[in-house]
């Protein structure tokens, strides 16, 4: 089978592309082809043979007709798409009306994979959110990503494609350099200090976090894929599970993994544009749905930190 | 000040472009010019020297910069959007985008009305929707309205305009001929009747309506521009009030006020490719927020039939 990942040269889509290669197949069937779509591969891409790196602009994107499986990643994140609101339309609006029309053509209507995001929600919340909490973004990147999963659902519902969408916790830890994602400081606390460098917290230590690591990512990616139609009933979106956690508990975890010298090394400097954004978004809650459907939050801050130190081959000193 | 209509040609439009020539102001601000846009006039437009009839594609509209106030109605009905995808698409996503992107370039930011629909709703749904209940569109129309709402939710964020979408209830009784929207039948089963008329009825008698007047209507476009932008705080839609009724509920109405000859020109005719569309969309709601904010229902079927009645000057036998 030929599988198309867009963002396939980001953190989670290569990532994701390493994992299906490992893998071998998706659904039971073997990958023929793996083609990674992105605007550039600043890490290069994966050698194998079934590997193949596209660059170019998401909204002008063409499908090879035989496409049968899309993991649709491409986005500009939620920082730049506040700061440059034309180039979010275009990215995270054009981009994704673009993959879908492309799809849509396809010789027969491939399943497709969003990642949303809990930048669904926004404005006044309930403590705990849940299936049932209307999506209402504060941020021009939670409301492109909220507008591709209702095309998503029409675009399925009309049989164009078989579209599932996923609101991803924020991601943590994301490995490599911070990004401009408004939510980039919760990845920089543990990855930072555990690099050996010092790191600014622009949010103050009480700051909620609802988060899920790049490997249960990834396996939500897959399973959401491998799931048949009839489990997604009419409904085309569901709230991943994930763990809520403060800045404070997230450096109290890191402490108990890799030492007080570590955890001292991030400091506190509030930035008021991050945490304007940050404040929107929701911490906690109940994910019924995502849970009866296999999908699976980690077990701990300390694991997710002992996970990001595995898969990164870094040694504590 | 410089008003924009689009839709203007069509039912509603006509009816608020006479309302706000009547008032000759809006919002305190004497009206100096009000453009109709439309794909055609084809019952011609207001002989006033205030009016500007455009005809044109609203997916190509180009506003004046000093236009202060849009309401922008225009838009492919359910039936047609169903029909043919691309069509809906155009007109009710590019359309609303290009109408957003021009508002945007204005030498201020304009106040825009959106009519927006109960098609917002689908699924799975309880007895009585509220102010709390998920949009989940079942059919491409619904769909457009929605992102049209959160489109223009953070166009208003951003400061780009001032949105204000409202869901609008089935509307009954508009005059003229059927159209091609899904809802075309809850108008028929009582206009065509009172002109001495047969009518079919596609759906069941039990089939429940969720029913505004078009003065009403008229009324909640003008009082939505009206009210300021604090009335409306984060959200910027709401579910206007209406009344429910069954459609045998209507014809007994209809008995009531024009006699049994009358109401028995209706004949049912059950259609599964309408009752299909119908069945998905709710028929009671609960709506304090905009019965707060001011907005208010017809008092009766019986007072919107008297209405439809005086407003087109028809003479019962």
């Amino acid at each position: 089978m030929k599988i198309l990942i867009t963002g396939g040269g980001g953190f989670l889509g290569s990532r994701l592309a390493k994992a299906l290669l490992a893998r071998g197949e998706l659904g039971g069937r073997k990958i023929s082809r793996l083609t990674l779509f992105d605007t550039a591969f600043p890490n290069g891409s994966p050698r194998d043979s079934r590997i193949e790196a596209t660059t170019g602009d998401v909204a002008q994107i063409n499908l090879s007709p035989d496409t049968e499986a899309v993991f649709h990643l491409a986005a500009v994140v939620s920082g730049a798409a506040e700061a440059d609101f034309d180039l979010g339309m275009r990215a995270n609006l054009d981009g994704t009306r673009r993959v879908l029309e492309q799809a849509r053509r396809c010789a027969r209507p491939p399943r497709l994979v969003f990642s949303s995001s809990v930048a669904a929600f926004g404005g006044k919340l309930p403590k705990v959110l849940d299936d049932s909490t209307v999506a209402a973004p504060q941020t021009s990147y939670g409301t492109q990503k909220v507008l591709g999963e209702y095309l998503i659902a029409d675009y399925s519902r009309k049989g164009y494609v078989d579209g599932r969408s996923l609101r991803l916790p924020t991601v943590v830890v994301r490995a490599g350099r911070p990004n401009a994602a408004a939510s980039s400081f919760a990845s920089s606390i543990l990855r930072e200090p555990l690099n050996g460098e010092p790191c600014d917290c622009p949010v103050g230590p009480k700051t909620g976090v609802w988060l899920l690591s790049p490997r249960r990512v990834v396996e939500a990616f897959i399973h959401a894929h491998e799931l048949p139609a009839a489990s997604w009933g009419a409904g085309r979106v569901v709230n991943l599970p994930g763990i809520t956690a403060s800045v404070a508990e997230m450096l109290a975890a890191l402490k108990r993994v890799a030492g007080a010298k570590t955890a001292a090394r991030v400091r506190f400097k509030r930035e008021a544009r991050i945490e304007a954004i940050v404040k929107t978004w929701p911490a906690r809650f109940k994910t019924p749905r995502a849970l009866a459907m296999g999908f699976r939050a980690d077990d701990s801050v300390e694991a997710v930190i002992r996970d990001y130190i595995a898969d990164e081959g870094i040694k504590l000193a």
